[in-house]
């Protein structure tokens, strides 16, 4: 089968015509992939970023952000059959280690990631992954449709989720960065609350979609966008959602922040330096996000199915996938690159 | 293999020598026995009261409250091997439907019931069950000093694990009933919070044990109580946890809840009878309990093994199950009855 | 100044001319009425039947449902100014009990009910109330547009805040009852949860109303409906909000939620008989509701004054509180009726 | 009236003969000290650290955490009367805004605080303050036995309430510092919850005492202190309660903290600097804490009254203050010094 792979660091993948994935154990799945999305953690591996956190054997296939159809099953597997639609977790989880008991999938003591750890991903035909990254969609869903909500979807919609109890009405939420993840979150929050939604963002066409996707304010990030947000929170918000998180804007972030507030950070490549006495003087907190649960993936496909959450997809075929990541990293994607077989 | 077999409704169940279990799945964990307790609930299914829910063929084995140490495990089970001392969730659950993804053990979609549903349980030399049943224990646990806690053990920290949000100091708990599962509940709540527990039951032996395991006061059940505790509590507890719930208990208990209280109902067999205003005006609640996750047992153990938690038990050999049977039923087994291999 | 007085139960009230009411304590306010909603509890004390419970001297003022302005301020009030547009709590709370200090209003020890309890209520012209009692509205609201907020708003928004947690993508919540309540109470879903809401009722006129301000499904209460309702729901809803609760309709409530749901009581009249089997089995929960905290109320004002919630209203003059009472009586409101001076 | 006045930064304070305070609204409460903490925030008071952010007005009487019996009430006083023992909440707060109707007293948006801000403080015969922050007492308690409980022992209790829901049977908390915050922290641990305690000090002797009131585990600050509690802990804690956080131990406390873990920050500073990707990584959070509620202090004083909480404190007359500041200076100090009349 045609396999993107990456063989050297600081150079393009390669299509490779490789051997298809087989079972391995008895909750392993087969999935024909329908879509797979092209995310920036793609370009970091292929810039040799995550070698030393998951040290992969190369060449190996990337792609963590799948969607398809059911191949081939496991003696194991009850919950889907061959032929059914599904949508990835990107995580493989035990299920037998105490987080997986508590339906705490990312803290899996035993788990791979696909694209990510040293296992194949799904940019590819096929992809070998658990029965317990499966869920099964309806069978007029196109994967590619929705394969963004895999990684980035589940991600946003998990910090939304934790933040919502936060944000009864009269509240404020702030997201910074209205990008892929932002964009999902911000009809996440409009779904799940009744909180007034502001979105920061440097650019003003993605601030343009966000008013028209729900956003209630929009502050463009000039410079005076921290004093802005402050004038409309009366101090700062109650929940800042940041999706950005580097180059200056994790320490904006948190001085969006009102007293008795929590910034939630999604995004990374930033240093927060905050001084003890802000966290007590205010109460404030800091609120790590990563990825989402099983449970999470399955309530956003249920937005997604109900048309309460909506993405814009770009779509190239797998062997131009060079190419969407090129593109991908010149800004000239809109929305989410998907790669299709 | 020596197993305790019911043949008829509303006989004694006999020692039958049948095959050992065979492992059917991959995640299938065969366990010899080193403990099984003997549950009122064993009589109710020799009264015939569980066929029609769980309908199972006869003659099969029954005892669904084991440990002992794993004997034989099926190829996709990672989490125990040959040998570890376990003891077992009384449910073995698929892993794979949303209950189970949620860590909700109790009520996954696919789950079987050794001893209770159609399939075989631990009054035997061996069982079979799911690796996702299988609580590691300490190589040094005795089985048959923990078999209680499988399941008398995690109903009542469930209840009690529910319940500790309520329970800041400066409120009252009162437990209902100081048999097999009060006297736990009453353990757990000491540890886990530090309300002030109150022990209502009709037997002043029961109380006087209550006491010593830490009730903060002690009420029989006299046809006072329920004033009693009022003047106690100065109307009602904030929490109340029903270990008995029939006979007229379970209204004891609700006139016992305090206004912004929540009675939780563990026992069963008798009848709520609440007109809908006293929910309205008291703002009060009824929480169900049915026994508990696989995490409840994982924190129960930890519990019990740092001394926390002990149980009173007496002891039986799997050849005598029918007289700890007559004897649970004649009310002349201290503690709970454990047969041993 | 003009008001509604019951002199004797099972008569109409008159209008009487009375003296204004006087400041007592520091924090008292007296506010202008600007409307009074027209409440079944109402008609209820005309029944005598709240005599017993909070016992009221006679002749006193109906009216537990108030908005206006302030007239006049005690000498510790520093939340609202004379003239501030204001809705009030029904409730006048000490602020220094320990409920009152948990910020949980309805538990309070030391409260008064102005038209319910010894106190005159706000079917007048005047009222005396507590400045812990007033939500400070925008300057252009019009009393009478939100005064049914003030009771019926709060109470079914208390209810839905308080089930929210348990309503994530995917689960259903029942409404039962799309009367005054009920009307807020799907409102109130839309806006804090995502969760599908169906909607029960006899009147299909009230269904229809119903699917046009969100119901996803409505189901018709002619005797089929908790089969409906289960096939619907695949067994039983995660959340029943009954707003009726009373001619066996609380029963068809408990029919209808779900294994681990809980069913939330609002309405009141009939009586629950539920075996504590039932509440184990299932691990279902009965939750009591009664009003809502100040906190509540300011959250439902921001979804009122952001057209999130709307309420049909239909006005009588003061003078004529006695006709808006017997058309409540013969069913002939539509939506709430309200006394505008 | 004597009274421990500051007149300038940088020097002594000066005991001063000045008139006792007065009612100045109908909330007012005078109290006759009877017992008034000595706190590391008082020498920082003297050094001018508060003097930007609280701008009190020289000269002006310090103590902020104060205990003792009321002396004179204001008209709209109902919660306490003349000769009641009481202890004293901190802050003197509002009631009316939606910060106090929340429970949320440090949050108050008009509070004033005796001692710190621009209002005479405690260390002086008589204090003014609110009926809201006065706790009743048992007629028998001490004043001086309990004062200490008004900021430290609220400010660890607080903490350690918010912990507690993450801190279930089988989780480790980490208390660095075993000082006057600590060691109630610990106690506190031990009585709201199950957990290990691992308790971290440079001081041996600190931890000898930690051991005693119920630290499971002790570790020397001696550098190797972060890797020994990761290996206590397989890889950090689920929760590290940081009493020190500043001179590095800030930074400290961060690497104790495990993976989906949460540091509790209540000491200050120092400064936290943190990749964003740690936060996201490692799922980790940093959560503020500030003093504590009115219900804090309420629930705390329940502990100290069942003789859950101790204190070790060390009197001096109100004379000799200047002496009690630099014995707290000089590290001279064993437990808290408390000022008695």
């Amino acid at each position: 089968m045609r396999a993107v792979r990456v063989h050297r660091y600081h150079e393009d993948p390669s299509i490779d015509d490789i051997g298809e994935p087989k079972l391995l154990g008895p909750l392993d799945v087969i999935v024909k992939i329908g879509g797979a999305g092209v995310c920036r953690t793609d370009l970091h591996i292929l810039e040799g970023q995550w070698d030393e956190i998951q040290h992969p054997e190369l060449p190996y296939v990337i792609g963590h952000e799948n969607s398809g159809w059911v191949h081939e099953i496991g003696e194991g597997v009850s919950n889907v059959a061959v032929g059914d639609t599904v949508i990835l977790h990107p995580l493989a989880t035990c299920g037998l280690c105490l987080a997986c008991r508590r339906g705490d999938d990312m803290h899996c003591e035993n788990a791979y990631f696909p694209g990510l750890s040293n296992n194949d991903g799904g940019m590819a035909e096929y992809l070998r992954t658990s029965a317990r990254s499966c869920v099964k969609l309806e069978p007029t869903t196109q994967p590619a449709d929705v394969a963004a909500l895999a990684d980035a979807g589940i991600t946003a919609y998990h910090a939304v989720r934790k933040a919502a109890p936060l944000l009864h009405p009269g509240t404020t939420a702030v997201v910074q960065g209205a990008g892929g993840l932002g964009h999902i979150g911000i009809q996440c929050l409009k779904a799940l609350t009744a909180t007034r939604v502001v979105v920061v963002d440097k650019n003003p066409d993605a601030l343009k979609l966000a008013g028209e996707i729900g956003a209630d304010e929009t502050v463009v990030a000039d410079g005076d966008h921290v004093a802005a947000v402050q004038d409309l929170t009366g101090g700062g918000a109650s929940v800042v959602l940041d999706f950005v998180a580097e180059q200056g804007a994790e320490m904006d972030a948190w001085h969006m922040t009102g007293a008795n507030g929590s910034l939630f950070v999604i995004g990374y490549g930033g240093e927060l330096r905050i001084p003890t006495l802000e966290f007590v003087a205010g109460e404030k907190n800091v609120i790590g996000n990563i990825v989402g649960t099983y449970a999470d993936l399955t309530e956003l496909m249920v937005l997604a199915q109900a048309g309460q959450v909506t993405l814009h997809t770009q779509q190239y075929p797998l062997d131009r996938a060079v190419d969407a990541l090129h593109d991908l990293d010149a800004g000239k994607v809109r929305g989410r690159a998907i790669l299709v077989p």
